[in-house]
């Protein structure tokens, strides 16, 4: 979701006396996913190297308060982005490709489905493309800066500075990620394997975007990380769909490519020197079915909305020289698809597609140029 | 650490009015490690499977207030724990290893050290191990219930009911980590790679284990994970070092051997009943060297102390007829070792003792059961 757009007056609270004690109270089980579910590929997969690493950071100074009083005040990193990779081996000359997740998500979004089949990380890297998981800064294994909360909790910041932590819920999620238009009743073309739509839910991580630091140090992290590459094509999902175009703007020699998958919105703010800065990277623009649904969510009525932004920036970069198209599986026969396309029942298909765009797009280019 | 001990008092904190955007003001950069710093092994890495799922985890009914206020009140998910797996091509036979972090630190601990050479995850892989590395529930990509906060953020709940956020500074790292008494200064026999120090910093990530629903829902998760893979040995680290010890309660017979690296306490508050069920499973502590250094924190004055609470323990276990034993690499003329002893320049050679340990209490032990 492109969580920069929800408005302050989209945020102010229902206030409702439920404390967390009470909240847990609440608390049901969840069927454990059986280790069975998760699947063997017939293959082995053969990789010359995988691990993690960080890109970025910052060294603060915290309080003893600000750290949560364990010991005195010192400095600590913040800021910094967690990336996990895999590199195959014989994939010389396949370009590496860097996926980003969305709001309330992680790294995780690529990696195995919630049924347990391979995720776009694994297939990537099958199809010979070293490819890079970040968690954004302020989310999942990348940390974030606690010290506002310390210091609210000490009585030393006022409440009003806390930011808001954001998770969607389940009966969101239905409607706004295109399931279907009702919880628990999926579209009969749905290709998002609701089964598991318990395993989705696990996925979630609370989010706090609109505390982070401007610009989001997301940005600046995805442009070193092609850069330190040599090159990549910058993948984005849902809330990250426009992050690929703001690295590529720091570096646009470095981003060889942007796949915008599903993004929250395509920004209509460019000015025109970004624009002819942003034509001179190949982009791809992916959208799934049932656009039209209400997501629930006042403030942002429907996909069909973030779709036009992006036919509409589209527009812009094919005036500008650019070589930028939308990629709509429905256009192709292809119904179903939702907005974690990368997740759904038919993902490889989706896939092979944007591999192609890639084949033909970018790599060739890049090739070309050398 | 073991967090569970620091006393209310520990954790009174002083009261310095700084403003988180006061601490970013004084952000100054790291740098980068450079993608070259990451070794690529001479062998490829074959794997039969790979990918990530989800332990536990509880429904929970949050209101628009605690869900951060983007949609109406609904469910999510709370208190899963995030699994990162890898299976060796051809290991059939030899036992998963679960491999859990500890406080203010995710998954990424057993990944890629610091310094950029093969994590124990890759290394046990490479030994044909199926090695499985959790995210605590309440860290990482298992996320966390952020409720409180939000409801904190609305004033319908007070501040006093905040859950502290911990991070160990940079300067309480080196004598706490035990690479030196002071920060910048190693110790001359020290095994940790402290050139690359600043890479573990980016490691931290905010801790809030004394706002979690108690028990800890990881120990369960542990023993379902355990159970689930039809026996596995199950390792901790520091906070978690005890964690196995719990998960082993719930389930004795799922957990084949526990593997206690650098624990922040072994318990002294078991039954004679609990000490029976423990001494079922085969156990080995590991700590490194320097225990007598002054920690820098004051409830927690050496790590000598953690190291007799587990010689006391393996005490009482083989009091009971259990297998306990102590892996003190120092006995064996192996000196400066530190608390981040699998990130240590000679953590292979660490990895190996621990190898051969279970090759010889836990996978003969449990094929002799079959």
């Amino acid at each position: 979701m492109g969580s920069q757009r929800f408005s302050a007056s989209c945020r102010s609270a229902i206030l409702v006396g439920v404390t967390l004690a009470g909240v847990l109270g609440t608390a049901i089980g969840v069927e454990a996913q059986a280790l069975k579910d998760l699947q063997t590929p017939d293959t082995p997969l053969v990789l010359k190297a995988q691990g993690s690493f960080f890109v970025g950071g910052e060294k603060a100074e915290e309080t003893q308060v600000e750290l949560g009083g364990l010991g005195p005040g010192g400095h600590i990193t913040v800021n910094q982005m967690y990336v996990r990779y895999m590199v195959p081996q014989g994939g010389d000359g396949h370009l590496p490709v860097v996926m980003v997740h969305g709001a309330t998500l992680t790294g995780k979004s690529w990696e195995t489905t919630p049924d347990g089949r391979m995720g776009w990380d694994e297939y990537f890297v099958r199809k010979g493309h070293p490819v890079y998981v970040p968690d954004q800064v302020g989310r999942g294994r990348s940390g974030f800066n606690q010290a506002v909360f310390n210091n609210v909790r000490a009585g030393t910041v006022p409440v009003g500075q806390l930011p808001p932590w954001l998770r969607f819920s389940d009966e969101v999620v239905w409607p706004n990620f295109r399931f279907g238009s009702t919880p628990g009743a999926p579209y009969s073309d749905s290709q998002f394997p609701v089964q598991a739509v318990d395993e989705l839910s696990k996925q979630g991580v609370p989010d706090m975007s609109f505390g982070l630091p401007r610009p989001n140090r997301t940005f600046k992290a995805l442009s070193e990380l092609a850069t330190q590459l040599q090159g990549a094509v910058v993948m984005g999902h849902s809330q990250s769909g426009p992050f690929p175009l703001e690295a590529a703007l720091l570096t646009p020699t470095a981003t060889k490519g942007l796949v915008l998958v599903e993004p929250g919105r395509c920004p209509d703010t460019y000015t025109d020197q970004q624009i002819t800065t942003l034509a001179m990277v190949p982009v791809l623009v992916v959208f799934g079915d049932h656009r039209d649904t209400p997501t629930g969510i006042s403030t942002r009525p429907s996909w069909q909305l973030s779709f036009e932004s992006c036919q509409a920036l589209i527009g812009r970069l094919k005036a500008a020289g650019g070589d930028a198209e939308m990629l709509n599986p429905k256009d192709r026969g292809i119904r179903g698809n939702s907005h974690m396309i990368m997740q759904d029942k038919n993902h490889l298909q989706i896939a092979d597609l944007i591999l192609q765009w890639i084949d033909v797009h970018v790599s060739k280019r890049s090739a070309g140029k050398k």
